[in-house]
């Protein structure tokens, strides 16, 4: 494990501010010395990755699908190591980083088959009709191009799958843009292992050198001189509220404003409908899962469950207070993430409104920064009466929203702001009787599910991982699936262009066989 | 004519701030007094535009096409009275406006046709796996859907095209969201006749109350209580860098910050290389038609040529001048963009490193407010020292930059900022030899042209009219086109849903035989 900053295929040497990595289950600074980059290093890095740019742009789509595929292969030829290290890095446990670790891979292996099939950059073409009338047409011809530079901001959360190698940076690199990471302090040794392997994979494939960099800081100041640099083109972000609204003031404020999409709060909303409680609200409860898994510490956590006043919803908080209760505790991410969980937990519990449901009484006393998982109940009325309880609160907690009928139940959901997911827990035969919900929970989020939790993101074609504001900067973009590629790409059309000349994905003969819009028929012949 | 302000199908009162129409070749009030609208109308309008959204977006695509397709035919039924004060309150002629009008009510007949074609809401189907290791697949399927009320400023330079019924509006409406136009205080006559059209339009055709008004301000207050209001989701703007940026700057200092597509500034550079230049130096200088057309008042408009100097360049320079001397004045569109023409053209003709090409004494002393052409010259050298060079001069100019050697013009043509559109001027055999300029050329623009003029922008599926910042404030979207519509739309997934519930669009059988993504395959079946 080389433990310094990484620009290009050069690690640097030894300066600057030093810092350690922290097991939070034990308290305890883990191996390895990190060294924090110098604003002149992050100039360095951007720069590199600029000069890359021109040439990896052009770089053959199946090339970059092999780099790409090497990269994963490299990370799967230490993942023992890498889980071992995000282990103690994040307090995650053994089986969910393994899983992580495979949908990371995976994730790569889906952006080299994407780049293989090569129709993801909507090619479409307008031949000339030279006899048209008034005027002739002349021949145009589009598709995307990559935007340049991108700058990736390791998520705490998931220290593989939205980390160094995770899927902004696998969508970048696809795409055709250049990227620098700023490693997350919370992991950095496992940064450190996951850098190394793409830094192997791009120079066993002869990438241009600075495609790849990756800096470390514990601080702000490298990730706001990677977002201010006049070459960087893009940022992407997964972390709170406020840090993400402080990327994107920074971002906009630049000569040249760049795009961020940053993925930040995300509440979760989950509906219960009267039916399915009455039928089945013991197994509805089981959602308690969901709201515990990995401490909460997800952004799709459902944080707030609603519900209609019923025999059922009863039954559905006794189960889910039993369940709650033998939840054990789990190792949060870090001190500060715990140390906000509970100050926020416990101002919820302080209010009166506020009554608790189930709250876990199973410490794990062999270790520190655990978080222990509560459930709260409050009034419709009073929900409505303070916007707070519509703030996110990360960690294992969630709040049961009750509404006297369904008039106030919708007046809830109504008040709501843009959500990652929405979900109503239903019977089918009585879902079309709540249309008026069920199409306001489509309005503010990016993902809508029946009887179903929200965690568990699927990677695929259909996903829509994003949202309105304030669950993500751009609610036009995912940040999860084939379609994240989109973020880092613009339409570039060519008017009356040498056919020679012109990219392969728009040539006349189509020559890659891709799916095309020419002359108003999609075809890929 | 009425014109007042129109909220939804009503009229309102005359109050507030009166203003007239100016004619600016006469530099006389057209007939029609109008009624800046007051804060509370605009709150009044989005409010009525919100509320029209929620039926608006489940209107049927065949409906929503038939009143696009009914909103140019009433436009057309008044074509004469709509060309006729376009002319008054523009300056522009006859054949432009009626050119104009015809790109506006073909506009709404492309967005009909893709409409009722479909598959533009790009909908992406992964069926469920149940028996996938080591998880199973939901089922999840994705379309987009519509933001919601979009706020369109009309354009001064194109009172149709671009204006109250033009590509903004009609995309918009096409996407699903309700409009609320702000009319240009330049055309405010022509835009009350349009509106008219579409109220009856929306009327015949029972569309809810409150997807299209249009309000009038000849001041900054309207306009800036639209962008805020926390029901607008999205604003479209075609004008200055300063008014673009100041949008830009309101829309995301709300609460929730909401995406402005702003169209501003571009110089559409064109270089001239040394080949075409030697066979056609003549053909070429006819460029001072796409420089001088309309006083040069489109943002496509060619403000900067580049070449390196040769014998082929000095008899450009000599057919330039020779043309540009015999052009015609023009009326300029307002008295405030001409006295900005003249202003920033007297500018350059003051630098001493500046020098004239030609310049067109054809005066038309029967009209005021006349631009005159004038095409100046300077070095590369002096070019790189000022940035100034690099901004646009919105009118009837252009300035040629010589180069040295094809390395300076290399390094001029990289030191330019985003442009709608960049074009070469080369014989075919040459242009492979210039690989790394017309890269660059792609790099800047969203439109690269090889042998024409930027100006005729043809509006069909494959133009990009858009491109890096500053020429708009975001590369990733067209303004012109049937792909102009993404601006308005976000995807949004349902997981798990019921068959019966999902939109049409994603429903297994596919009713409506739209092209979509099936398992990762391409199929309209």
């Amino acid at each position: 494990m080389n433990t310094r900053n990484l620009i290009g295929y050069n690690y640097l040497p030894e300066n600057g501010k030093k810092f350690k990595a922290l097991d939070p289950a034990l308290g305890i600074d883990l191996p390895g010395e990190f060294y924090a980059a110098s604003i002149a290093e992050a100039d360095a890095a951007v720069n590199l990755a600029d000069k890359a740019f021109v040439e990896y742009r052009s770089i053959d789509r199946n090339k970059k699908a092999a780099f790409l595929r090497s990269m994963a292969d490299e990370m799967k030829a230490i993942s023992d190591e890498i889980v071992e290290r995000a282990m103690g890095e994040s307090g995650l446990p053994a089986q969910r980083l393994q899983g992580e670790l495979a949908r990371t891979t995976n994730q790569l292996y889906m952006f080299a088959d994407l780049l293989e099939e090569g129709s993801w950059v909507e090619a479409i073409i307008d031949t000339a009709l030279p006899d048209r009338k008034p005027l002739p047409r002349i021949d145009i011809r589009k598709m995307m191009v990559p935007l340049g530079p991108a700058v990736v901001f390791g998520a705490s959360n998931f220290p593989l799958a939205y980390s160094v190698a995770g899927g902004d940076t696998a969508a970048a690199l696809a795409a055709g843009c250049p990227v620098i990471v700023k490693a997350h302090p919370a992991h950095p040794g496992t940064s450190a292992l996951v850098a190394g392997a793409i830094k192997k994979a791009a120079e066993q494939h002869h990438m241009p050198e600075g495609i790849f960099s990756m800096l470390y800081d514990d601080g702000y100041a490298i990730g706001e001189a990677l977002v201010k640099h006049p070459k960087t083109k893009i940022v992407t972000f997964t972390g709170s509220f406020k840090g993400g609204t402080a990327l994107m003031k920074m971002a906009r404020e630049r000569n040249e404003p760049i795009p961020v999409f940053a993925e930040m709060g995300s509440i979760n909303p989950i509906v219960l409908l009267p039916m399915a409680l009455e039928n089945r609200a013991e197994e509805l409860a089981k959602i308690y899962g969901s709201i515990t898994a990995n401490a909460g510490q997800f952004c799709t956590k459902p944080g707030l469950l609603f519900a209609v006043k019923s025999a059922g919803l009863e039954r559905f908080k006794k189960a889910l207070s039993e369940g709650i209760t033998n939840v054990n505790s789990a190792t949060m991410l870090t001190p500060g993430i715990r140390s906000n969980f509970d100050k926020l937990s416990k101002d919820r519990l302080e209010e009166k409104a506020v009554s608790v449901i189930g709250q876990s009484d199973k410490l794990d006393k062999e270790k520190v920064n655990q978080g222990l998982a509560v459930i709260t109940e409050i009034s419709a009325s009073a929900f409505l009466a303070d916007k707070k309880y519509k703030e996110e609160v990360f960690g294992p907690y969630s709040m049961l929203v009750v509404a006297d009928d369904i008039t106030q139940l919708e007046q809830v959901v109504s008040s709501l702001q843009g959500q990652l997911t929405a979900s109503v827990m239903a019977e089918k035969e009585e879902l079309a009787n709540y249309k008026q919900i069920t199409d306001k929970l489509a309005d503010l989020a990016g993902r809508v599910i029946l009887n179903g939790p929200p965690t568990g993101v699927e990677v695929g074609n259909a996903i829509m991982h994003g949202g309105p504001f304030p669950a993500t900067s751009d609610s036009r973009f995912t940040s999860v699936g084939t379609s994240s590629i989109k973020r880092f790409v613009r339409p570039v059309c060519w008017q009356n262009w040498s056919e020679d000349l012109l990219p392969d994905e728009l040539k006349t003969d189509n020559p890659l066989n891709i799916w095309r819009l020419v002359n108003n028929n999609w075809t890929n012949k």
